[in-house]
């Protein structure tokens, strides 16, 4: 039996833990995440570890409400010491869950914690944590976890200032750049469009009238941030549109939009192909990756969205399908030369097969791999959705040249979920080995497990 | 080499092992399935061990069908005894098949019977059960089994006599609930909804001219189960309708329909989730839990139907999905306050992710996971099916509160699938436990594989 | 830890072992692949080891085109050795792909080189593989395969004269059938149908003017191959279609096709369904076995399309479900007694479970499992896609009666897929017996895994 959690952990073999050993001290390139620049500018430093732990980690708060507990010990107004017991109690519960993992990952990285958290520990590990919280301000956690980039989630009207106050402190020796991510824009059919569009024309200083000159501005967008080092855009599609109208027509739609007159699905699908397609080939010829992550639905429980907002635990997988649309878009884009290097994210694991099939369609000499799918997204990022992408990945690409892993976290702590993506890959070519369906090549196999855990990522991006 | 189905059948390892022993005592909740409750209440005997094993289980004679046997020997006029020899000559074919287990472990519990069964050892099998099967009416096969409570599926005209002569009998200590089953009087899409309409007319002694007094009526119905012990309803859905009308024009679908005339499928699904809605809110007044079940499609082979009826080997998995209108159901019901607890089961194992991904988008507080994916149903229900479900439920939501297995199964001798599923949940905890992933808590683990096995559903239905 | 593909590859228990030993040498019925007859009929010999190992491949060109190579080191004019090197090059990124394991199954099998291919080792391979194929003519590739039967897949317009002279070669022990593949006929709304209905008119010396002598002259071409031996048709259909209307206006249909006039989806599907229908009926009379093919988006880049014609990777898996229709079109030839014995393959492995259970809803007499999944196809004949399909089948029909592995491939070296598949297949029975979730009866287990690698297929084609 082996002890939970130590260093051989999610290691089962002799070969797994020697390819281990090889990547567990690379860097990490964390290409796609949504912490706050402003904390990591100002260097913030948490009051607790409920702060740090379940402040903004909605992954953590669904988990406690499945397990019946009342919203004011979530996101409510008990004292934070209730709030962090109440997880502690869920803890046991969640057995077989990702977060059961992560949280004591974390505890051990991060606070040298090693007891398990649940009712009876969670005093205790609240004080130790708390005093040791005291010399972990943000960039500190960073530092420990060996973070050489970090890419952070911003919004095109974004005045960046965050991440020139970074860029300018040599301090800090993390690069911490900005992603684009442009779908306030795009999402024509959602509530607060109109407005967003005016915050835009302000930001890009263009007076937005019309389909051309919203293009005009979100190309302005794109070249500031460029400027700032941003080398990749995100889009969080619910669905992949595809639906073909003339530009006179889109542009129809486009002023109605900006009346609040009602358009139909098919306008707003036809609008958004427009916009994207625009984007991708400037992303084309600045050398950008484009991220695309689809089949979500997002804010299913209205009550509380209209209590809490948006990203607070009600989203879920859409049984939508957008592959076939997507292999249209992938065309299309081709035809007009303008296709980016590519990632692909669907939130529903059924997709994996689909979209290694498609991305093999429409690769190219700028990278290796150029259409990538991501690795297991949010709801999938557990032992056995990150095993299932990988072998999905290895039966339809090449393996050898994927981007690895990455955080798409709110919270500082997620790092660990790299070392945990490493253990899982490791011990997987590892019991390949073992099993004698590779050869014992470890000089071969060190490479490839280094290019996907570090590597391939600082190739691909050019960094 | 493991002994076959020996005492640690389906453990691999010594934690699994030690849970197992844990819970392999416990009672069973059975709280969905289809046995006959005038069998239980007239205490039948069986005249041999085919009319146990083979009388109504449409799992295996479809397993017959697949092996190229007439028809003659599954529901046809053969003796029995040839019926069960075809059987026992399909066994060998089905390999790798939950129903080689199920039968030995059949065998072995009920009957004492160790061999094998193929061709060569039916007579001598078929001697020795029908021996045995003397001494093993109804009542005693589900003492035998340890059952604490069973919940049968009723339609709402039945007068329930049964369950009250059942209720009344002291000297049977396993407690028989009828669950609500309203699916007649909700398909007006099929054959033989305006009779039924008129059933229900004198069953709730209501005159049902309107969807209003439709609802009445049900509502009566309702309330007549739930004095009668009731605490589940359960609904059968090829699909998970969501289109939504003014009740004025369900009126007239309700109206158009009851005269025969013909009504669009548009129609027909806003009715339904009108229906479904005003029993949700039923439902919810009670503290009754709401079962769904999607993604069927019934009674493929039109000749095998009209020669046979329903339920008889005919139905399949449906690829139409479903999950995306079972979120804006459930939104819609926590809107109005009337959203029950509620179980989900989809007979695609494609739909686990997303299930579990929308369930945790509506928890409360009134159970632990409130909001519940079934156990792996139906077509899913052997080793594989089970242990994707388990993974998928443990990945996004709390599997501590799961409430468990049930049979669903219209024989007596299926009880043993509580053991199969116990074996195999144990066997996972265990393995984690073994591979470090776990801590070797057993303290917690045991009491977590006994609530899931046990404790659980009797919390979760209050019993 | 196992040296890499050894004696026992893919075998991980004493069980599986011995059953591999009892079916390894068992003769091969390939009963769908793409060679061609012509290079059998001469028994071509190939110059270099590029043009036998990678000349019509796009399996590995897709793979090379993942890995950034330039398209002239693929299907481009560089020399051949340039070529088989980039290949060679683009091998370890090939970690965890099913090509990893066959090239190194047919470098080991036909050449005898068991060193590892990579960018080192290329030259030498190069040479000694060169060396070899002075002495691998087609025929002694498939001697040496121990093939007892191929089926290759042909147009209906095709005059079948090299079938007709392999026939009469009695030198040449393996049997080579025709498969009827009439995908040109059907594909109404593809580029160049009218153009091959004329072809077609004068194959079959029927003037086509209208559905009624189109169904005539498929007739005749049907008869036509009968009469050289053809037992199997093939449909490859990118989805299943299921569109009813009433044959004038499927005649209708067909007449605007001719003449170019534009016609709808539903017409084309319309159109698609009354052929298919009448071609099944054709099937069933003749004892033929109906292959269907779907789920596939073909030639999604359409510049390369351009350049490179089909089939030279660039198709998907599509995510459009054709399950459902399945089920309509089988319930349809049932009821006009005109349903032949079917295999159905989707390239999405997500219908794996759908397509398990709605064959069980359609079996018959005239053979065990009369309508079966195929094995796992294209993108899914790899290691976990193999084992899918099998554990799906085991549960869901009756594994003991599938008819096995094909290749499907246009590569004469890929009869180690069979070799592959008796591994995965003895490995997964072996794994059963190992843990006590069979019995020891290896009498009765050896019988299956020979059926399934080669009797049922014997039996279910009648050969």
């Amino acid at each position: 039996m082996k002890t939970f959690m130590d260093n051989d952990f999610m290691l089962k073999n002799e070969a797994g833990k020697r390819l281990y050993s090889a990547v567990k001290d690379l860097p990490i390139i964390d290409y796609h995440c949504h912490i706050s620049p402003v904390e990591i500018a100002e260097n913030k430093v948490f009051d607790n570890v409920f702060q740090v732990f379940l402040g903004g980690d909605h992954y953590k708060w669904r988990q406690m409400r499945s397990n019946g507990i009342e919203e004011k010990y979530i996101t409510g107004d008990a004292p934070d010491f209730e709030k962090f017991k109440a997880f502690a109690k869920t803890m046991p519960k969640l057995i077989g869950n990702p977060i059961y993992h992560w949280t004591h990952m974390e505890l051990r990285k991060y606070f040298g914690v090693t007891e398990t958290l649940c009712g009876e520990t969670c005093g205790e590990i609240w004080n130790k944590c708390n005093e040791k919280l005291k010399e972990l301000p943000v960039r500190k956690i960073i530092e420990m976890s060996n973070v050489e980039v970090i890419c952070t989630t911003d919004d095109p009207c974004d005045d960046l200032k965050y991440h020139e106050q970074l860029a300018a402190d040599k301090s800090f020796k993390t690069k911490v750049y900005p992603a684009f991510r442009p779908d306030m824009a795009i999402n024509i059919d959602k509530d607060g469009w109109a407005d967003y569009i005016a915050k835009l024309s302000a930001a890009a200083e263009i007076e937005i009238t019309d389909i051309a000159s919203l293009k005009q501005a979100l190309s302005k967008r794109v070249s500031y941030f460029a400027e700032h080092g941003c080398f990749a855009a995100d889009h969080g599609l619910d669905y992949m549109p595809y639906e073909t109208m003339s530009e006179r027509d889109i542009d129809e739609t486009f002023k109605a939009a900006l009346c609040s007159k009602p358009i139909s699905q098919a306008e707003a699908d036809a609008f958004k192909l427009s916009v994207l397609k625009h984007l991708a080939a400037e992303y084309t010829k600045l050398g950008w990756t484009m991220e695309l992550h689809y089949s979500c639905i997002r804010n299913n429980n209205k009550k509380m969205f209209r209590l809490l907002g948006a990203d607070t635990g009600f989203d879920a997988i859409s049984s939508y399908s957008s592959n076939n649309n997507l292999a249209m878009f992938l065309n299309e884009l081709e035809e007009n030369n303008s296709l980016p290097k590519t990632i692909i994210f669907s939130l529903n694991p059924i997709d994996n097969a689909a979209i290694g099939s498609i991305i093999g369609c429409f690769q190219g000499t700028e990278a290796a791999n150029k259409i990538q799918q991501g690795p297991a997204w949010w709801f999938n990022d557990a032992k056995k959705g990150i095993e299932d992408q990988l072998v999905s990945y290895a039966s339809l690409s090449t393996l050898g040249n994927f981007v690895g892993m990455l955080t798409d976290s709110r919270s500082f702590l997620s790092y660990t979920r790299h070392d945990y993506f490493r253990r899982i890959l490791c011990n997987m070519i590892g019991t390949w080995v073992e099993d004698g369906e590779l050869p014992a090549d470890f000089a071969m196999l060190e490479k490839t497990a280094a290019d996907i855990s570090y590597f391939n990522a600082k190739r691909y991006f050019g960094l």
